[in-house]
């Protein structure tokens, strides 16, 4: 019976830590759509769904901890439950990247509208695909799959450095339109930051599917019988 | 015996997450003196310091699991935990600022040297000691220093914004040092980055210390006899 209600918690857990994830999203697709529409209410609407975002958090940090107290947990589900926690820190950033780029996007208009040299949609449908992946790899517990999103990264990363490098052309030959183009730099490095987030939460998922392998990858501690305090000081 | 080991293994935990602590400052310092010596030699020492920053991340995530994993901890034990692999997770990501800041540095390094209307210096000491002050708060269990970190923030966020204008005038002034101007406003942006991971690091801290207050002003969930699954789906 405990462990049936562990077992629901985790389920809850799950869930609830996806719709965190389609809340994180869906505040990404509108801060791009703004910026594609030139459309303030659309700002707006990134910007009051941050609380929620931060609340949705806490409640999965307490429900985590919940079951963490609640029995002993198997060696798995303890690497699922602290996957969750980090994820979950990951999907808020990935909410916050989101308001800073509805705060460019504000900025923008207040400015002459200037044709920018650079492809947001792109890099933007480039990260939400990184970010739906990476939840996708966690609902399926599949390593291969987080892999792939970690190499999709040098994409979105690739054409980051365009960007950088076309709008310091188009500052320097145009100086009237620096301030906009500092603005659609930001943005495109918000959108790089989000996929860093996807990053992270595909090498959570890898942590969590293939626990001893990650742990044989990344240095010398090695659990030991000895418990902690042992070598790995 | 069991309840000791667990405790020298806390004690551990709490070592190696200041050890982690120390790297990441160091990164930090070390890119910013890059920056006011125009010293390539430092950007590499700070990218050298990349991988062991990583390592130490994940030994501090393997002992926090085996300690989950060797007794039913106490409430206010979890809470540390699960505090330390956030924080954790916090400082890994100041080290990756450190990489981005030593990155632009190397640019700039390429460019004509112009003068730069940022003070990134006082930036960088706001932070760090927002750092440090967010690690004192850590070993301290101290959720009052904790908060004064939060409050520091809004200074580090009137910096940044205040070079943003300046850069903007700058590049608008004078097109040719337009690289440079954005350069110097990425390294802003990478220092309150640093910024946001102190205020996370003070959060956890205030999470940990208080956490039935903070729980309480959050939001609905509630712990319940009823366990995971209740009320707050």
């Amino acid at each position: 019976m405990t462990r049936l209600r562990f077992q629901q918690g985790l389920d809850e857990l799950k869930q609830k830590l996806l719709a965190m994830g389609g809340l994180a999203e869906q505040a990404v697709d509108r801060a791009v759509e703004a910026y594609r529409r030139r459309d303030a209410s659309l700002c707006q609407l990134v910007l009051q769904g941050e609380p929620p975002i931060n609340m949705a958090e806490r409640e999965i940090d307490e429900l985590a901890l919940d079951l963490l107290a609640m029995q002993q947990p198997m060696a798995v589900d303890l690497r699922f439950i602290v996957a969750v926690l980090k994820i979950n820190a990951d999907l808020e950033r990935v909410g916050d990247q989101a308001v800073n780029i509805a705060e460019r996007v504000r900025d923008l208009l207040e400015l002459p509208r200037v044709e920018l040299p650079a492809d947001i949609p792109s890099m933007a449908s480039m990260t939400r695909n990184m970010v739906r992946q990476a939840l996708e790899a966690f609902i399926g517990a599949d390593a291969d799959l987080a892999e792939m999103v970690l190499r999709m990264d040098d994409h979105v990363d690739r054409l980051n450095r365009e960007t950088f490098r076309s709008v310091n052309e188009l500052a320097q030959k145009s100086p009237e339109a620096a301030r906009q183009a500092i603005d659609v730099l930001l943005i495109s490095r918000n959108l790089e930051r989000v996929a860093d987030h996807a990053t992270n939460i595909a090498e959570d998922v890898i942590f969590w599917v293939r626990g001893a392998d990650v742990r044989h990858h990344f240095g010398p501690h090695v659990p030991s019988k000895a418990g902690p305090g042992g070598e790995s000081s």
